[in-house]
C-alpha cells in the first residue's frame, strides 16, 4: 500500500484526504501542518491505528521543510515516499477590485513558491517511490480561458497564483517525465470548507472522495494534464461548474 | 497624438520602442528605467526633440511609483496617459532542471507584482486618457498549453511568472472593460537582445516595430486576448516559433 504526504491538513480538504486514505489499511499517511495538530486533526491521527502521522511543515520555510523530509525519511526506513499531494492554500479577497490587490506576494509564497519548495525537497523519496506522482490542488479559478465564468469571484490573487502553480506543475512534468513521474493539476470543486464557504456545491468528503479518485487513477499517460473532478449529477461539457472529470483548458 | 509610457527603457525592446514612437512628431513618451538613463536612452532623450521623457522608476517600490506617477501627471498638465507598455521583466535560467530553480520569488516580483503594482497605480490617469489602453509584454514561454515545445529552455520561472501575469492581463481587463480599457498580453518575438541573446529569431527593431503594430491596431474588442507578433516570412500556424500574428493559447 502506498505512502502519502499531503499538506495543509489542520481542516478541509487536506483533512478529509487523510482521513479517506486512513480508512484503508497499509496505507500510511503523512499529513503535515504548520501549527501543532488542530484538535480534528489529532482526533484523526489518535484513531488511525498508526496510519496518520503528523508531519510539522511550513512549506514557505526552507528549514522546516528539511526537518520535515528528515523526519519523514526516518518513518520510512528505506522506502521511498509514493505520493504528494500539495494542498495547503489560501483564497483571500480583494473587494474593491484587481487594482486593490494588495496580498499577490503573499499569496504566491503560500500557493505557488511552497509548492515549488516542497516538491524540489521530497524528489530524492519520490524517486526511491513506486508511484512517483505529485498531484497539485489547483482549481477552475486558475484557468485563464474561462476566467470570465468566474469574474464575480474577487480573488484576482487566486486566480493568479493558481494559473502559475498550474505552469509550475507542467515544468515539473516536463524535467520528471523521463524519470517516469507523474505531475498533474486538478480541481477539487468548490466545497464546503473555510476556503470555499457556506454556500459551496459540495460537500468537503464528495470533493475529497472525487480528488482522491483522479489520484488513484491517473498515472504517467496523463502527467502535465489538469483536471477537473469528476461527480454524477453535475452535467457534463456545459459549463465550468459542472464536475465531468474532464480536462480543464488553461 | 497619443502619450506612452514604457517601462524597462534602459536597452532592448523599451528602448526601441521608445525610440521608434519618437520619429513621430506629437507622440509623447515617458521612458522609465530603474537607474540613472543609460548612455543609450540618454541618446535617444537627447535627440527626440522634447518627446521622450525619462522617469526613474522602480516598478517593485510603491514609493518609487508613486513619485513616477506624481512626476507624468504634471508633465501631462491636466490631460490622461493614453497608453502603458509593461515592458521590463527578466528571464533567470535554472540551468539544473526546475526543481534547483531558486530565484521564482524574485522573478514573480519583477514580472508580475511590478506590473500590478504599476498598473494600478496609473490607472487614474489613463480612466482620463482617450485610449485606456494596456499592453503587458508576455512570452509565448508563457503558454501553458505550448509549454512542451520550450522544453529545452531552461527558464522555468520566467514561464511560470509570465503564465501567472497572463492571467494578471485577463483580470485587468475582466475588472475595466465596462469602463472602455484594453488591457491584452503580447509576446513581442524571440529578439536578439540581452535577454533573447544572440542567437534569437529578429532584430530588436523588427520586434518592436511588430509589437507597437499591436499596440495601435488592437482595441476593446479584443481586451483579455495573447496575441503573438506577425512578422512576414515567418511562415503560419505550424509551429509556435512562427510569428503568425494570431492569439497564443494560453
Amino acid at each position: 500500500m502506498p505512502s502519502y504526504l499531503i499538506t495543509g491538513c489542520s481542516r478541509g480538504l487536506g483533512l478529509e484526504m487523510a482521513s479517506q486514505l486512513s480508512k484503508t489499511s497499509g496505507n500510511l499517511i503523512f499529513a503535515t501542518a504548520r501549527g501543532a495538530p488542530t484538535a480534528a486533526l489529532q482526533k484523526l491521527i489518535d484513531g488511525s491505528a498508526g496510519r496518520v502521522i503528523y508531519v510539522q511543515l511550513d512549506a514557505e520555510s526552507p528549514e522546516s521543510i528539511k526537518s520535515a523530509v528528515a523526519q519523514v525519511e526516518k518513518h520510512l526506513n528505506g522506502k521511498g515516499l509514493d505520493i504528494l499531494i500539495n494542498n495547503a492554500g489560501v483564497m483571500p479577497f480583494s473587494m474593491g477590485g484587481v487594482a486593490t490587490m494588495d496580498n499577490l506576494s503573499s499569496t504566491f509564497s503560500t500557493n505557488v513558491l511552497s509548492v515549488h519548495l516542497v516538491t524540489s525537497a521530497f524528489i530524492p523519496l519520490l524517486k526511491k517511490g513506486t508511484e512517483k506522482k505529485v498531484f497539485n490542488v489547483s482549481t477552475t479559478l486558475g484557468s485563464i480561458a474561462h476566467a470570465a465564468t468566474y469574474r464575480q469571484t474577487p480573488a484576482p490573487a487566486y486566480a493568479v497564483t493558481k494559473a502559475a502553480l498550474n505552469m509550475l506543475t507542467v515544468q515539473y512534468s516536463l524535467g520528471y517525465e523521463d524519470q517516469g513521474f507523474t505531475f498533474i493539476a486538478l480541481s477539487p470543486g468548490w466545497l464546503k470548507t473555510d476556503l470555499g464557504g457556506e454556500g459551496a456545491d459540495l460537500p468537503v468528503a464528495d470533493g475529497a472522495e472525487a480528488t482522491l479518485k483522479i489520484v488513484h487513477e491517473k498515472g504517467k499517460e496523463d502527467t502535465g494534464k489538469f483536471f477537473n473532478i469528476k461527480k454524477a449529477g453535475w452535467g457534463n461539457a456545459t459549463g465550468l461548474n459542472y464536475y465531468d472529470g474532464k480536462e480543464v483548458s488553461w
